[in-house]
Formats: structure tokens, sequence, C-alpha cells
């Protein structure tokens, strides 16, 4: 741990990344209504937080973080896909997204509906494909459909109840947030962290460095979602691109909702030493994520 | 090709097919009210077409039709996605499915939407979680997602447009049928045939005997969809169970539409003497896709 963490643009890669996904939606052979529907809502806009992990974590555990690329994709589709399917009319019923109208105002609710589903698909369709070795391809494969049925699961909790009785308020939140955020998080983790040991021949199941990853990512997604809730307190519409004020207009379980704004900042605090501390042993490879999580735990949008 | 192929009943599965599907249901973990509505479209209704098609070339390919059972439950998982987001309102709006209210009228909207994602998600999951070999994993997830996106497409052709110009009407029908309904169906009787030929140790790659249910397929998937067509059009829904007459309300294209009904029914008997002339390989274990073939070729609802 020799080098300043501060000192590493943790975001540097994001070019990169938007070519790789760029380059798979050109490769693309769908209806060309289809392709442009993807497209709108695929590309060029979004924080890319999740490729972005997948690609540090590839570099935490020793490899080059291109090795992450593929698992960044994946995963990238289907947190596209759950937006599009999200912001529809019978969901959350929102027309802004990164700033521009939403797929279903832009192109119509049937092809927001089509194109969702084809980007769920064609994630699990760019694992099968991309994926030299099968025993990964099979262990990517079950990281993204953990990750993709604990979304749809926590964003069932989220809307439309379900949830198991006799939770108190902060548990009940935080099981909606493990689900509907957290676990697409810890799979582009587990999954870029995954490539990048198969890239340099180390074992990738059951690695210590795997481990400390997983840990990470548990912590780090949690806190995300609880800075995404204090956003949509604190912040404006304006200044985010995107509805704000609406977890409240809807009734929804937010951290500031169940314990408070003083609270909830208090928690990420918690939240963001328990990330940076899982990261211990795997040394200053994992600088790049240590920055991430300090700025992501101070984002205001 | 000894035996009379009249004297086996080819839906003589459909017990232990729905009882597989019944067992998988009953082992999900999620919230009670998403598992409740997957179960209220996925159980108990349907012509499971597709897992016994599954089972059947798992039989024809020599080995026991049981082999092909996760073939069929992964393959009905994301027709049962596809039937419940193609009824919802902003697609088809269909309120009448398999003789009872479709998701969306029982269940709401915003339910119907994540019931559907959840099962295409857990479609994928179904394979990678159940398959011990991980290159037959690989290649039956490959062959589902090439299913998949090639019927999301389809559904685009069929209902937004974006067919390739300069098509004439029967070539636009044929690529949407193709497309829409025709690759499941491949899918469902590629997979069966893989898993058949893996479960007796047979290569399944490029294999003489995958190539003939290919072809088999291939023509038994049009005829299906032409089928269809003519029962929209002969039929009522009091028979059928779902609506009818409605290709012509929707302005969809059809073979009656293109080619008129005499000639819609002269295709039939065609892609039929197609796919059983595809079948001759394959000798007498292939008897009960004769006379399944034969039965679907003629139904009426």
């Amino acid at each position: 741990m020799a080098s300043d963490p501060n000192t590493r643009d943790p975001f540097e890669p994001a070019e990169e990344i938007e070519a790789h996904l760029e380059s798979w939606a050109a490769a693309q052979r769908l209806p060309t209504n289809l392709t442009s529907a993807i497209r709108y809502s695929f590309l060029g806009a979004g924080k890319r937080l999740r490729p972005l992990l997948a690609w540090r974590c590839a570099e935490a555990v020793g490899a080059s973080g291109r090795a992450g690329l593929d698992a960044g994709l994946a995963v990238e589709l289907v947190h596209s896909f759950s937006l599009v399917h999200d912001d529809l009319p019978a969901m959350d019923n929102d027309d802004l997204r990164r700033g521009k109208p939403t797929l279903h105002i832009h192109a119509g609710e049937a092809m927001a509906v089509l194109a969702g589903d084809a980007m769920l698909a064609l994630a699990f369709a760019s694992i099968v494909e991309r994926t030299a070795d099968a025993s990964l391809a099979v262990a990517l494969g079950r990281e993204l459909a953990i990750g993709t049925s604990s979304m749809i699961a926590g964003q069932v909790y989220d809307t439309l109840g379900g949830l198991p009785e006799g939770l108190g308020a902060i548990d009940r939140v935080k099981l909606i947030h493990d689900n509907k955020t957290g676990a697409l998080i810890t799979a582009s983790c587990r999954m870029g962290a995954m490539l990048g040991l198969a890239s340099i021949a180390r074992p990738w199941q059951g690695a210590r460095e795997l481990g400390a990853i997983t840990r990470f990512a548990d912590a780090m997604g949690l806190m995300f979602q609880v800075v995404d809730d204090l956003i949509d307190v604190e912040q404006t519409s304006e200044h985010t691109g995107k509805r704000t004020s609406k977890d409240q207009v809807a009734g929804k379980q937010t951290y500031p909702g169940a314990i408070g704004v003083e609270q909830s900042k208090a928690e990420v605090g918690h939240l963001l030493a328990t990330a940076v501390e899982a990261l211990t042993p795997l040394g200053s490879p994992a600088d790049p994520l240590r920055v991430l999580a300090r700025l992501l735990s101070v984002r205001t949008k």
C-alpha cells in the first residue's frame, strides 16, 4: 500500500468501458427499431458504476481491469433493462432518466417493454458467447442470475410488498436495498474479480481475494442505495437529472424514512468504513476501489 | 420403424412434465406475491408443447424423454414470460389467456411486468443451476439465448415494424413467424436432443441426430404458427379460450392474409411433410414426434 490512493482517478477507464459497450451494440443483429431503442437507453449516458466496479475489482485481484469488461457489459445490460422497465407508466411512471426522456416517452411503451426484455436476454447471451472457459461462463451466469432475480425481488418488495412478516422498519428497508440495488453491485464486483483471477490463471472459486471483494461489494452496494435515499431527500431534479422527492411521495421505504437523515448519514460512514476495511488483504491494487467508495459516499447525484 | 406411430400417445408425458414444472416452482425463494404471480401464469394451464417437444426429441435421439425435462422447463419459462408481456395493455392488450384472466388483470400491470422479467431471468438461472456439465450448460444457454432474442425480435417485427426493406408479403410473414414462434420451438427441440445425447454419453455437438431434429423443428415451428393464423380466422373465442379474429383487427401479417386460407392449408401440408421427412434418419424412437406433428397440423385451438 505504498501509493497514495488519492492520486488515482477511479473513473479513468470510463472511455474504454463506453467503447466496449458501443462495440457490443454495433455487433447486434436485431430489428433496426429495436436496436435504436436499445442504443437510446444503453449508450452514452449513465455513471457506468457497475462496469467500473467490475474493472476495478479485476484490477484489485491483481489482473488488468480490462479482464472485467465483459462482466461490466452483462451487468450494465441488466441494469439498463431494469431502469427501462422501472420507468414504465405501470411502475414508477418516470419521464426523465439520465437527463433525457425515458424510453417509453421516446419510443412508446410497447418498445420499452420489448427493449427491456431484449437487454435482459442479451445480458445472458453475452456471457455464454464471450467467455471462453465453460466452467467460468457457468459461474458468471450464476452470479448474473442471482443478481438479476434478487434485483427483481427487491423491486417487488419496494413497490408491491410481499416482505416477510415481523421485520422492523430498518430491517425492511435493508432487505429491499440489499436485493434491489446491492445484489447486482455484488454481482458486478464478483464477476469482475472472477474474470480477473481467471485471466492470470488463478483459481477463481473460493479464492481469498473473492471473499474480500464480496465483503467490499456487500457494504458498498448498501451504502450506494442509502446515499441514493439521501439524494432523493436533499437534492433537486435540476441537479440530478432525474425526479427527486419521489420516495416520500410514493410512500417508499428508505433509510431517512426509517432512521432519519442524520442517522442515515452516520450509516453511510459505517458502511464506507466496512467496505474499505474489507479491501485490506488486497493491498495497493485495490486503491481505486477505495477512492471510488469514498467518492460514492459523498456523491450528490 | 416397426411400431405403428398411431399407437403412441404423444401427450403421455404431460403429467410428469407438469410435476417437473411444479417442483421447480416450489423450490423458488422469492417474495410470496411474486411467487403467486409466477405460479398463476406458469402452472396448471397451457399445452406444454415446448416441454413435450423437448421430451420427445430427447427420446428421438435414443435417450429417455426425462433427459429433456430441464430443457422443457427453461423454454416454458421463456414462453410463459413472453405471453405475460405480450398480453400487457401496451402490447396486445389481451384479457383472456388459457381460459382465465391474464396476469395483469389478475395481479395488476406492475406485477405482470415484474413476474415476466423474473421468469425470463429464472429460465437462464435454471440452465446454469441444473446442468452438471459446464460445456453442455453453455451450449444450452446459447440455444436459449438465440431462441429468446429471436422471439423478441419477432414480436417487434409483428407489432412495431422494423422489417428489412424489399421483402414480399409472404417473406415478411415467414420472417415474423420464424422469429416469433419458430426460434423458441427449435430451441426446445435442439436443447431436448442435446440433453438426450449427453445423457447417453453421445457427442451432442454436430451429431447427425441433432441435424435431423433441427430440420424437423424448423418446419414444425413454422407449421405451428400457420395453423395458429388459421385458427384465428376460423375458430371462436369460446372454442379456443383466447380472443380470436384479432389478427385481422390488429392488421397483423398472417399466412391467410398473405396467401389466402386455402393456400395456407396447403402450406401446412407441405411443412408437415418436411417435418416428418426430416425424422427419417431417427427411425422408430421418433414416432411420437411424427404423431405430434400430425396432431398439431389439424388442431383447432
